[in-house]
């Protein structure tokens, strides 16, 4: 095996002999004479050998993410079955000195799983929900769970998996997990970290941590699964968890409002949040860019008020209370909203179909922008307070950065988490656009890190943000990231090269 | 310095010389002459020399906990003023191979804050709120600042900080964030680890983390503060936190109810917790011992049911929307309750004050107990779909090893959480009845683990359940606690021999 080998390219140390004898220096247990083709035919026999795959045109589709801001390369594709399967395979690779990197379903928006060598761990065939307990009020899914399925699961109990995003028919719940994922239900019910009692875990020596539990209070230790969630698979892998469920809401209304400003959203979020407590299930925003290229490009589409206005937000409140008349609680506090100054104008739905198209308006936006042009995206939060500073900041800086260019921060107000995307300016070549990414960072991400927000909110760091966290994080903060990554994963070999640089310190393969 | 050496006695390593080779391996830097005087005139030189407590009569009240059942031994007690006295306090402990052991307000039941050696670090003087801002919805404050302070703060400005316990007027909030306290609001609010939105640290070498951000969102690299919460200041020390606050309810309403048995009380719950969604705030439970105690021992409580029943539920509802009338809710839902035969009788609270009346039948739990005679404690969790199941088959192991015995499982049911102590047999000598702890452990938690639940539900492990922990721990999940440990404290000098064995396998100083 040397650097003629077919199997080496694409591996994460080129030249197998550099890499068994960084190995053998820390993992004396390793057999000598393993080889790439050795592995593979371990892994053939263990998995199954339809369940690992070598083929270029079966590993494509496992290389690139949907964005195609990164490809990869890997010796193969594992399929697992089982829990047991993965720390097997687990087990079997990194005593080889090869990096694992897991996949679900391949929704994420940062590289984080795509492999720069080693193999891809594909958790899709754990699929399987293990159980659903009304009374604890807790579904137990497999990592490979596809979000939407788990949210049906719930529903066909009666009950609510909140966590909700825009991929959820192909994002797997294991990705969401590993991620701490986001999206629209963030306000009232928190991040993925937040709906997690439970994980089963396979660390980088192939060993199982059960905590499955189904507990709402323990203090038995440290609480390990927060170590995991959000650490974008580069600490173990996430193979189950236990999951909470909440009660079903009974009664749901949407409101679609005209406002002057981006202070005049934040006056009425505040206004709504003390109103309505915990029924304002989700605040979102929208400047006046996003909304017309919305209504330009996706289909059946209405604009939803008569005037122009500076800025806008949809409004849900939701709640499971048998006797909750959330419409009229919402046509109450905007009624004073609109009385007091802080609204133009708003539009209440009807309907459950009412409903759906004003939040079309809302999660057409990102389509809208990709017909529109290139897009450079940034997924940051600040302070509730700083929204409407950083939005104005921003915005000027980079139109004075790049005049013509379309700023368009939009998303999660009420989390203070903004998409802020900026369109390419409607002349300039899609290329030459995309390849300003880095300036236009500093630019955005230095307002961000100003205001003491965060240049990386709900997407996670993958490699898209590996170099920005290494520059505004604080040393004090990278050196404890790393000193936990060296505990768990001392020879860098789950997802290396994510999150934090690799040991290696590849640098990021922009495609 | 010597075995002679004054000061050494309650050091954690008696006979300096011994303590200084273990810490020459690891920390070249310590400068070779300092002895514990020494390190004394450098803190004294450092935190003033008011600020360093040696003498006896002023240590004294620092190594007792409020039960009295660890007693420990300090060198020396500090009280640094700043973060800045904190860093420059640990460094110097340290690196002179000196445990620091965190201290609040010394209200913790597990013995973790209690010295086995080494130096109390005491954050009494840290008690400063250093921001609120009512738009974030957020409190910045030190964490020696009182929880009724805390709660105080958050009222003046017209909002709610929920965590709360008994000893709120005492307890020091970096206390609570350290243990991951609970208390009677976790229903709706969380656990102090939800409640957390960014800590400022001191490390074991004396560096400071700021990760004091005000964020809903932030996927930056690892969640670093999940480490510390809930870390019983075994991996650093809580010095500030910014913390949620929420809007504050202005309709409360409170019933006490009469059930036959556990099994009832778990019906009402999960009818309750569907109807009212997040208005539920509290689901609490007592046997009809509890109730008895407290009506015979605590002052100024009135029986709020007439007749005898097999299980009694204290439930509070409770919301900020200015519509709500959580009366009219709870008598619709425990009207219908009794309708379907699940509760037999029930008490609604007309009036803030006898909401007080109703919550003091269930406070005066622990006091009652304490006028009741000697009671062995356990502080445990269950799924909730097994609180039944628990009840009854620990009180019946319980009794048959010991009849005349007289159990009080009773506390946060809604949450899974039983305090299920053990009122001594009358005629029984107090200490041969504690002297069987241990026994009680056994029997109790093994049910508790067969069920899936937690030895250590909210009060943490301590001490007390350090070596519970051990026996019924997880092997991967208490191998990835050492290694989390020494990570981020390789000379296990941060609070040694608390929730993990310390390096030198002290065993826990019972009293």
């Amino acid at each position: 095996m040397g650097k003629g080998c077919k199997a080496c390219r694409g591996l994460r140390h080129p030249g197998a002999c550099k890499a068994y004898a960084l190995v053998y220096k820390i993992l004396p247990m390793m057999p000598p004479a393993l080889t790439h083709d050795t592995l593979l035919s371990a892994l053939r026999d263990g998995l199954g050998a339809r369940h690992v795959l070598t083929e270029p045109d079966d590993l494509a589709p496992y290389l690139v993410e949907s964005r195609k801001l990164f490809t990869g390369s890997a010796l193969a594709v594992l399929r697992p079955g089982s829990t047991e399967e993965v720390a097997f395979a687990v087990r079997a690779c990194t005593q080889a000195g090869i990096a694992v990197v897991p996949l679900g379903g391949n929704t994420g928006l940062t590289g984080a799983g795509i492999p720069q060598g080693g193999v891809v761990l594909s958790l899709e065939r754990m699929n399987r929900l293990r159980a659903l307990d009304p009374v604890d009020s807790t579904i137990t899914v497999e990592a490979g769970m596809i979000l939407s399925e788990v949210q049906d699961a719930a529903e066909r109990a009666g009950l609510l998996f909140p966590l909700s995003y825009a991929s959820r028919g192909s994002a797997r719940i294991g990705g969401g997990i590993a991620t701490n994922a986001g999206g629209i239900a963030v306000l009232a019910y928190g991040n993925a970290r937040d709906l997690v009692l439970g994980l089963e875990v396979v660390l980088a020596d192939g060993r199982v941590w059960n905590g499955l539990k189904a507990l709402r209070k323990d203090n038995a230790g440290y609480d390990l699964k927060q170590l995991f969630i959000g650490s974008e698979g580069t600490l173990g892998i996430v193979t189950a968890a236990v999951l909470k469920l909440f009660p079903r809401p009974r009664s749901t209304s949407v409101a679609f409002v005209g406002l002057d400003s981006a202070r005049a959203a934040l006056d009425l979020f505040v206004d709504l949040r003390a109103r309505m407590d915990r029924d304002l299930t989700a605040f979102e925003y929208l400047p006046p860019f996003a909304l017309e290229i919305v209504l330009r490009h996706v289909p059946s589409t209405v604009r939803p008020l008569s005037g122009d206005h500076g800025a806008y937000a949809l409004i849900e409140i939701s709640s499971a209370r048998p006797d909750a008349d959330t419409r009229a609680e919402l046509e109450a506090a905007l009624g004073a909203a609109l009385e007091a100054g802080i609204i133009a104008d708003a539009t209440i739905a009807a309907s459950g179909a009412q409903n759906a198209a004003l939040w079309s308006l809302r999660e057409g936006v990102p389509e809208a922008q990709t017909r529109e042009g290139a897009s450079i995206k940034h997924d940051v939060s600040v302070p509730l307070s700083k929204l409407p500073e950083f939005l104005e900041r921003a915005g000027a800086a980079c139109l004075a950065a790049m005049p013509g260019l379309r700023p368009c921060g939009f998303g999660h107000f009420g989390d203070g988490n903004i998409h802020f995307n900026l369109t390419q300016p409607a002349a300039l070549d899609r290329a030459a656009f995309l390849a300003e990414w880095g300036r236009f960072n500093r630019i955005v991400h230095d307002i961000v890190h100003e205001l003491g927000g965060s240049i990386a909110a709900e997407h996670g760091v993958g490699l898209i943000k590996r170099d920005e966290l290494a520059y505004y994080g604080d040393p004090v903060g990278l050196d404890l990231m790393r000193r936990v990554k060296a505990a768990l994963d001392p020879a860098d070999l789950m997802n290396p090269g994510k999150v934090l640089p690799g040991r290696d310190r590849t640098p990021p393969a922009l495609a």
